[in-house]
């Protein structure tokens, strides 16, 4: 059976494990601050355009979304986000726990616009009770979406100009941002994130590491004391180098940007199959998660070699599924899955 | 210039302040634990058709909420509410800063049905990665509204149903409880809800106290250690006995009742009045809040003798505004209003 | 029987009463946005020296408390407070509710020193790991203490000198603020407190009002969004004008002073009345609460006639109770108990 | 230079290591729900004494230790734990940032005793006014402590028998299990701490893994819904396995003991080196952590040729240090050190 149900079922890429092994017998100092950290950072600067950042790598996504937001917000502030956002949908409320309302704002394809969000900032200041209600503060999005949609350039431009006007700070969730990098339809690059979020992360874990984020702190007003909400929140890991150690192995030789373009390849010729033979979307996704809307029959037919990930049944009895591809998605399972496509 | 504006303009009723008067010179014991509050709780008891509940008095309704939600709660537990619901809407996200999550419903004339409930709730049933979303567990509504509409007995047992079903508490807000009790659409009793919800609380602050909630417990669940909870969110008030005397006054001979049900009597004058004039509601409220719709002159009239609530100007350039009834409407004040209204 | 148990079991001050009575017929903008809370705080601001200070007008001191520590610090700050301080020992833990840890310094009769507050400060500065621990940021005190003592105007410049050199906010806790300003001992007046706290407030509840604390916030950094944390923490009063107007009243002609003055007097005639009948003290106070060592002997014949708080069994078998005059104790009910002292 | 500063600064033992390599081309589930996790779960229970524990498996130890106090505890509940216990000294306050109090008890040699809990859960009891302060729930100790030093099982059961007596929980944190098993002085089993705790955990990160903790949940209160508390505290690692695997590689054939047990091996060797040349120890630690007091000669040669952690001057101008040994101490570098010690 080959899995395509989600973009992190496999270990690490080779080299991050030969990494891993290469300096197994060495001693590093502790809590992320060792050579590896250090040097991993000085590698993703490169490409965020001259940006000052704090580069900081912590375990997960969940971590890091509810931690940024805890560090960044005060209590009576709130955060806009995607009612799909992962924050929102899949997270156990982890930022509620940390004290602070999300205001969902009605997505498609998983995106929200600049002018959505400016209604909802417009809704705070045009209230006359504004101590009875919280303040938004923060945008939260993700690149990709959930549902591998992405933001161009023209839009996320046009979202940090409501943030500018607003005062909010613009965090992007990037869990699987090489995949949105490398898709045929993007136009936005690191350096632009740089400029135009305040804080953004570059997904690991469905990458190419064991396990991983780098976030990226632009904004200086984020910056102080970030390490003790890491602790705080038990996002500190006591072997830290083991996180720079992998994110230096993927960006001292752009190695991130080869794999998750290798997978971005397999998607597009999924992606490509499904459409030749007449199969339909349930969202039309430029990036390593396809949704195709499968009959009962086609369904059957392709579970007997391939692990899918189920997502609804539709009202027409037709089902919606997901097949991602990733760093360690091998051509020749796309040959296969090719091949088995063509036949249905 | 007469106040329409709200509920809670004015001091409290005269018997109330008569009583504070009275025992002003006597000494009683803190934090309620003296005999006014006990036997406040005796009174409410003879409404409450042989429930054993636990009363307590409290100081606000934004407090109760918050304090009865984190007493119930478990961190990864959430609240399903209706989208106007006032802990959603006008509590500067004091739930969510107890650490829980609002699931807000679509609602209708600030109302959500039974079905919308099980819906809600059915989704964590159906979810086959429970771990990844918080599990509602209490559903809140006001009793009125926000919006001054009433649940008729029917639409409460329906709910209770689906809280029996899957396990969820029902918290009723009755912050403007006497309204609702003595609206002449009414069929529902404190003896209903003392049957039909966990927890809820009878408003004195809009009806007649100078300020203070009675809370009733009726779910054992939900009962212990709630004086800590109490005391942890800052709504032990050191004089108790100035909520329990309070109570008792209200309750010993049904004042309550009568003092709500003339402020409901006002109100319905109010609104034939409109009615008769051809002028049109944004909602039909049976209770003593009254949402017309004014023309601009018809506003601007008003307003010479008026003061009433702004709520929103409507596509059509005709205003929704509030009128409010209160035990302390005086029955000229609203010939007065009757008289301009007829004039308009 | 005569209460000398506590100064918070009598009602109001009668020109307290009055005045709710005499506005009782009036309506007010809620939400302490009215002309009593204006004109009160113009009446308190008179006594700050000129301070440029927000006033606030609370419920209760708990809440004040917590409410104004989850204003003042980030999730990493913590409190520095005296181990008998209220928020220490008293408060069900609202303060570790809302996020933060309190360092509990050892205190003697209830005080602690600058420096004490400089050497746990100073453990922070030193620490090679300053992201594993929490940065203390605001230091609570109480005057008078929980104990009775209060801290003379040198005390307070030394702990306000080492809140400079350590960047930590002062806050007074004065919920018996008018004992100890009225205390012979004592040579500090609120322009002081204006001059060396960041946040202080002045105690209704147990000198003169129903309920009600006055919060004067003197650093601009903790005065933006107040009202926020108020409405979140369940701390805004519908009917705010009600603490406008008692505040307004008892400052309006100094009665607030007069009348914690009176409780002194009486205070010390009973303090002298214990020492020369040989009677030792438990802790030195030189405010309201008067805590003697009683005989198994001297206990039983006072609570013939006096209702007074037990504190403690002493070692030797002797008792420590407390006794606490208050704005409510009536001269006479003081010569009944200093005879009853003589007669021991 | 030879590291002993602490005992997380290699990677991982060579079995974890070459387990991770073996399996990076195959797929696995999700989130902890694996054949790996189940494989490691059946091993440790082995070692469990049939105990029927629900076993987790997370990332680090501030996490489990946070994680495990909010599931456990409600809001008015608070945590006893030593002064020095790791939640109180050294994590960034995150047991307050959950909500709940600690009450860190004065340690000897970083153990607290039977007496000293069951004293401050009694004072709890003797309250008169309980809601107005926490109730203790929650015991929680290190074992081996963070001074090295380890509870006897007489000394835990006289624990447990106080927990029993007060209905409180036992949580033991093992961050360095392996040591404290492996120490010479030992009579605690894994078997012991399934019948004496409520929770503990088993540390990988410090004894062989490249990170990880074993969660054991024994009691049945604390197993619901423990993996909703896992995600919202942003511990469930999506490549769940990943745990499961090291874990599984280091109990399936006793590699854990074996590898800790030679740790140990070489601290006993370099403690009875000190102590032949009459160097003093701040503290008797039977375990891995060995806190020579050195001279300033002693210190500034022994740093000629190894690294080790600086832990404070003493008055008399001896300076204590930690040697730490660990899972990855080779037993040449033992030996290099044991004559450098010869040679002072």
């Amino acid at each position: 059976m080959i899995r395509w149900n989600n973009d992190y079922n496999h270990g690490a890429h080779p080299a991050v494990l030969q990494a891993l092994s290469d300096t197994n017998n060495n001693s590093y100092g502790g809590y992320g601050l060792d050579e590896y950290c250090e040097a991993a950072a000085l590698e993703i600067k490169k490409y965020l355009g001259g940006a000052d950042a704090d580069i900081h790598f912590m375990v997960g996504g969940t971590q890091v979304n509810f931690t940024v937001i805890a560090a960044a917000l005060r209590p009576f502030e709130s955060v806009i986000s995607a009612d799909g956002g992962h924050i929102n949908s899949h997270e156990t409320g982890a930022v509620e726990n940390t004290g602070h309302k999300i205001h969902a704002l009605k997505s498609v394809n998983g995106k929200i616009t600049a002018e959505q969000i400016k209604a909802e900032a417009q809704i705070f200041c045009d209230s006359g009770t504004k101590e009875h209600i919280t303040q938004p503060k923060l945008v939260y999005i993700s690149f990709p979406t959930e549902f591998g949609t992405i933001y161009s350039k023209a839009e996320l431009e046009a979202i940090r100009q409501v943030c500018d006007q607003y005062k909010l700070y613009l965090m992007v969730d990037g869990a699987r941002m090489g995949y949105g990098l490398a898709s045929p339809e993007n136009d936005v690059t690191l350096a632009d994130l740089a400029r135009l979020a305040d804080v953004f992360y570059i997904g690991g874990t469905k990458c190419g590491t064991l396990f991983g984020e780098t976030v990226v702190i632009v904004n200086d007003d984020l910056k102080p004391n970030f390490r003790s909400y890491i602790k705080q929140n038990g996002g500190m890991l006591a072997k830290g180098w083991l996180l720079g150690l992998q994110f230096h192995t993927l960006f001292k030789d752009g190695l991130y940007f080869d794999i998750t373009g290798q997978a971005m390849d397999g998607a597009m010729k999924i992606k490509k199959a499904f459409a030749e033979k007449g199969i339909p979307f349930y969202i039309d996704s430029p990036t390593n998660q396809q949704f195709p809307i499968l009959t009962e029959g086609q369904k059957n037919k392709l579970a007997e070699k391939h692990i899918f990930e189920y997502q609804m049944k539709l009202e027409d009895g037709r089902h919606c599924v997901r097949f991602c591809t990733a760093w360690s998605t091998r051509p020749e399972d796309v040959d296969v899955l090719l091949a088995d496509i063509a036949a249905l």
